[in-house]
């Protein structure tokens, strides 16, 4: 790490955190206080790696999420992309911007991060500290452990497999308006990792994404990964309490699983309720993804739009 | 990736950074387009993780640096914490934080990071792109590859070793002194990965660090990591042409390599001169780093400062 917060020194940080983050366990041979963390992966397992960058003002506000709410939803982001490989997460790294004076949000921030890290068995392994002359920025490294060749990809997914989504959805969109009308966030959704991993290690699902951006989105991703269509009916969407189904399409964050699978797939996984809402279909133009028999606008979460 | 950048749609920005990026190596087995990127490590190997992060207005400004420089000393950070640890360099992920309308800005920087990258073998692997509503934010990932229990650390200094440097130091804030002058960076420093390689693998280097905050401040490090203090000559400090030594013990970013040896140390390693200015001893009180017989004051850079 480079840097400090507030009046605290570079090395004075360094050895809090580090009293905080991993070293030495079977994954992180070296963590925090070198020139860069070395990871021993497991026999036979390949390294997944995913980044994301969250900046103050676009991804968060401060008025609607609290410092340690930003941290948990920065660490669930990087979590689900690697459950959406039917990875096991091993190890995170963190660059932090902050602005001068920010001490006590950067801490708060880094409590979130480290106490949900706990949770999913992640040790926090490096990162990067700056002084931002912008807003707050942060930035998530997550690696995972998945056996070798198993990883569960976006590109599988063929003509005649059943589409399955994980939990409710619109559940997070529901939260952000009514964030919108005033209160504060108080949840996160939790990454499904387990999920994620059951359906790699039975061969289940012919390809995996999560929803982070949306079902709109996201449906759209995987089947231009997959070379395919897909056709939902909205009945089957599992529409979370207090959402709508227009939530529940188009409203990103809810970090559950949507795959694709040809056999049999179990009606609960780890706990967790799984809904087949439509099927994989040719490839045609117009249009990717319909719902009802009607073409999918791609509404979900996009910068720039 | 998330986001795109003026008015290219995110699909848009992807295939077009697709179409530079690397996918299916030998260690990057999935790339750029999924939830994650896969690296399969070669047998034997352990994966080498850092992290830099760079803003705008605090690691560099648009009038010194063009954005294909600020590009190249990105990814010459990162590269330059692998080499630090005896490591071949795989693959670079990229966060990217652009502001509205810095289209063309952000395209340069990326011919910068990848320009560059083709040269030191790097394949671009993944990353992350979203709108800033402050400056320019660049979060750049390295990971590389070094045989099991081989990497360089900074904790092996032992009392009785000697102190060496790579190349010539101060180069980098000479031409920093020039720029605050008026004027445009021009050059950026190689960072040494093969003699990085070639002291991993000889077994040469006892402990290593890479110069990017200045030598006070690294050696500082590096004694601090090993529990040792250290003496130098500054007689035998090699000062680039146009620097001081001044310059060339407190400046960042030279990105040599600084190490220690026990052993016997060629003079010339992958054609690059190594200069040996000094010794590790007992650590004591009152300082770490002894100049011609003087506590050195630590003044490398170092943020909030």
């Amino acid at each position: 790490m480079d840097g400090d917060m507030g009046d605290l020194g570079e090395r004075e940080f360094l050895r809090r955190l580090r009293a905080r983050a991993g070293s030495g366990t079977s994954v992180l041979r070296v963590g925090i206080g070198d020139d860069a963390a070395v990871l021993r992966p497991p026999r036979g397992s390949e390294v997944v790696v995913t980044t994301d960058l969250m900046l103050e003002g676009v991804h968060f506000r401060r008025d609607w999420h609290s410092a340690g709410m930003v941290g948990a939803r920065c660490l669930t982001r990087g979590v689900s992309d690697l459950a959406a490989m039917g990875a096991r997460p091993t190890a995170a790294f963190l660059s932090l911007g902050l602005p001068p004076g920010d001490l006590a949000w950067g801490e708060a921030f880094l409590e979130g991060v480290l106490g949900l890290a706990r949770e999913y068995g992640v040790e926090l392994a490096g990162g990067d500290l700056a002084e931002s002359r912008g807003g707050a920025v942060a930035d998530i490294v997550l690696t995972g452990s998945v056996p070798r060749g198993r990883a569960l990809l976006r590109s599988g997914a063929r003509r005649g497999d059943f589409v399955y989504v994980t939990g409710e959805l619109g559940g997070a969109a529901a939260d952000l308006a009514r964030l919108r009308g005033g209160g504060r966030a108080e949840h996160v959704a939790r990454a499904r990792v387990e999920v994620g991993e059951f359906l790699m290690r039975r061969g289940i699902a012919s390809a995996c994404i999560d929803l982070s951006d949306g079902l709109s989105t996201d449906l759209d991703h995987l089947c231009e990964e997959s070379g395919v269509g897909a056709e939902v009916s909205s009945a089957a969407v599992p529409v979370a309490r207090g959402s709508s189904l227009e939530m529940a399409v188009n409203g990103g964050e809810d970090y559950e699983l949507l795959f694709t699978a040809a056999g049999r797939v179990p009606k609960v996984i780890a706990g967790v309720a799984v809904s087949r809402i439509g099927r994989v279909v040719k490839a045609r133009k117009g249009g990717r993804v319909w719902v009802d028999g009607s073409v999918l606008e791609v509404r979900g979460w996009e910068h720039f739009r």
